[in-house]
């Protein structure tokens, strides 16, 4: 792959990037066992592949995050966290965050949100701006169980209404119950129906777990009927979910009857499956599309990455995340793999012939933060 | 990828491509509105992503066709659409059909025949010549209704077998009922009982649509036993159909039926499944592949696509189509970029010692022509 | 793709690999029919497609094999047959295995063992070592029959307990009953049942085949039972097998079923699903994954491929593997495009930045031996 130019690599730099998927970090020390099961998509290190450093993204905190930490580039996984240890979680979150020439983060509060710093917290220590995502599966595991089971979808209604400040929606359905889902939205008896069933299933010794076909279709629709951007997992993930569940070609039937509904759809992750997650962005103009942790894990594979989700996605089509979650590392090695990757991709579009420099450049600005700030209208 | 040096590149730019797979042309002026909606597989361009010209094929547009319509590379669309009316349909489709090299178009006539050129128009335009490549789904419409159910097989058979100038056939089973077909002939009983079905819902107001499984296998049994070759449309195509639909690996059962029948299956298009599609090359002596929309889609990628397809495919068993349809400029396009790829990936093998300059000029006219000239029994 | 520097090439030339997974070689001579039926995964040459000489792998016989035989680069098939016929089998298996720098065989018996040599003759040959590996779907087929159906159950477990010199077993459930395998043990009764239905179909006239998917579960949890690492056929094979069955993420229901039970899964070969592969090396500990059947096919696309493997793969949890079987000429040749192809990967991460050369040094010998060695305890 064609390096991009001086010129070309300080553009790419200097984007101000909007960050459409994150999640919050610890706030806290970790030990390796800590630090390792928060890496990458692993439980955590197993006897038989070894310490899970030994994976791209591993390489990259001992290359790209330890001089941020003041530590020689490759240091040992074992000096590097003693000095993370050392400076303390804050110090260690400010300088990493603050690296990354991050502008605006859209922060996921829908997992283990006791655990992991709040959106403001987040932009505290990055010295950005943030704005909540809030899960749509959350919501109804909220509401279940408080009402009849008849007043289940009004109640739902209202919550999701009311989350005037969530700049999106999120839905997890590709772990509960995978993207294979009807297109329509259930009518009122069918969800005080599913309600009912769900309800009867509580546990009071049991964490309540949205997983019913209906419900989620259900919230869903709400949140189109509600006119705010509503973002999938899809594609790679953890072991929770069969990753066979979770291609977003599924999701086509959905797509085509909320064309024209003036909700924009975001398609979360998509790796491996990038390339039909550019398609879908190429035939419904409603549609965006990521391939922000992948970004994360597959390191100097970046621009491979995206370039082949750049073969049919248009131009406007195209988002940066992070997903960065529970290690400040993961935000910077997103990012600097992302900076490299999009600059790889221009740069060889300028050398092959395909766009100019002015034209790289405004596709560059619409990849890093055009698109977000026009698709979640933010302003900016 | 290296670049093919001057010999090599010369050589690739000599070959008379066979085009075995496009469609007419719209003969008539077009708005901006009316270009975008041809330029890729989107319907036309929406609020969300901005224009369509921001695409790969969009920028393509501008900087490879802008100067065989006396425009600098790179014009802006609006200049570049100005220049397009005053020039004249004919005059832009003639610049633009002859820049190509190519020389035998196999015209698809079974879309909108009567809003695009016939194929003797095309060639005309195009200095070439055109074989007619008949929709098996169309002569059903034409014959359902016309006869009593129990007629309607030996109808549509002699339909088939009247269509004697036809060079192949072609099914868009993949749009009507999904490339998951059983690989049985249905029985006459059951042809009969479907196309009474049919009849039954057909309504004057209506548009005729054969999407009847039992009678998508009949036509292509029909064809088999005519011993024509068939195109399928597998992979990549507008919103119309379902993308999971259309994974040529779910022909898997057909083809395993109709080997040694004598008759060649052409895989049309098969991005994003084009290495399930070099593994069906491979595996079936009778099936031949092309990744033509691709080509027309991806830009600079196509080196990357057209290696993907032959890590498995035998280099007997690639095809080269532009799937142009409508826009002339995608006839330059798709051939352009095609070039480019041969070239790369034929250089590629020089460089690392996979194949002689020898080897290459006979891979080179493989695909690009002699194969198509071999399966179709074109000649020359 | 960057050429590795001559350290590193000599470094991945010096690595004493393990091929994981193999297959005997035919011990007499070949006329051109029988060689071309063996080259790739095609059952021969057809009408159709010209000359299976004229694939990757046909053009790495000439290129690569020939001066091993004596003769120039690029020689034509027909004398690089007839040197071929001249050497005799021995002496051409000898000069083709012992290029390759493979320290250990484990050798698939499973398939063909009469018409193939043993592996204690292909170590001869080779001047390595060998370990068998017992395909649990031939345990079956031998005990199926000689009990009553209420013992079939115990006499596998027998056989299989017996099978002590077996470093691995090996399960073809993609190729019998397709890899979407619900994830439980079957009970006893049920294992009686299907032996019980599966003997009711033995006909003396018939080869046994065992293709019942309770029956090839209880294989699977027997292996598991007895601690012993167990190898999956997945992705690309030949036609006997239908691909769409071969995507290992159906396997996920049963990986996940097996994780924590200490006993390793290696997915073989993968390609064109290694991506999905590689997710499930990451979310799994005791997963392995290889692509050593698409190296031996898609020639200087090896680097790409394994790339890509390696985008989500953790490096301890990637083998090699020749996939050789029949012809002594696909071992080098596998082995000399994975050697080229590690190279390839490890020196990109050294330019761009991703490790440094001693890291590169133990990746690849994880890889290439070290892997292996720990998975299937095989010492050294």
């Amino acid at each position: 792959m064609t390096r991009p130019g001086d010129a070309l690599t300080e553009m790419v730099a200097e984007i101000g990037l909007v960050d459409h998927h994150c999640h919050g970090i610890v706030p806290t020390a970790l030990d390796r066992q800590g630090f390792e099961a928060l890496l990458c998509e692993a439980d955590g290190p197993g006897p038989w592949h070894g310490t899970l450093f030994d994976t791209r993204v591993g390489f990259a905190v001992r290359r790209l995050c330890a001089p941020l930490l003041d530590l020689p580039v490759g240091v040992e996984p074992e000096k590097y966290l003693a000095r993370r240890r050392a400076l303390g979680a804050d110090e260690v979150a400010r300088r990493l965050l603050r690296s990354t020439g991050i502008a605006a983060f859209l922060v996921d509060t829908g997992h283990a949100a006791d655990e992991l710093t709040t959106p403001s917290e987040l932009a505290r220590l990055a010295g950005g701006s943030a704005r909540e995502v809030v899960r749509l599966e959350s919501v109804a595991e909220e509401v279940i169980g408080t009402t009849a089971p008849s007043g289940f979808a009004d109640a739902c209604r209202d919550r999701l209404a009311a989350a005037g400040d969530a700049v999106a929606f999120k839905s997890i359905a590709a772990y509960r119950v995978g993207l294979d889902l009807a297109p329509q939205c259930p009518t009122e008896v069918e969800i005080a129906a599913s309600a009912a069933r769900w309800t009867a299933t509580l546990d009071p010794g049991v964490p309540v777990r949205s997983a019913d076909e209906t419900v989620t279709r259900f919230l869903i629709w709400t949140a189109v009927d509600l006119g705010v951007p509503i973002q999938f997992h899809t594609g790679y993930g953890d072991a929770d979910a069969d990753l066979a569940n979770c291609d977003p070609l599924l999701l086509t039937p959905l797509l085509r009857a909320t064309a024209g509904r003036g909700v924009p759809i975001m398609l979360l992750h998509t790796y491996p499956f990038h390339r039909n997650a550019g398609y879908l962005a190429q035939v419904f103009d409603h549609v965006f599309v990521d391939v922000g942790l992948a970004m994360q894990n597959v390191g100097g594979r970046g621009g491979q990455v995206l370039s082949e989700l750049l073969e049919l996605a248009p131009f406007g089509s195209v988002l940066f995340s992070t997903d960065g979650y529970g290690l400040p590392e993961l935000f910077p090695i997103s990012t600097t793999f992302f900076r490299r990757a999009l600059g790889a991709v221009l740069a060889t579009g300028i050398d092959d012939g395909s766009w100019s420099f002015g034209d790289a450049e405004r596709i560059g600005h619409l990849i890093g933060a055009d698109n977000a700030r026009r698709a979640y209208r933010l302003g900016g």
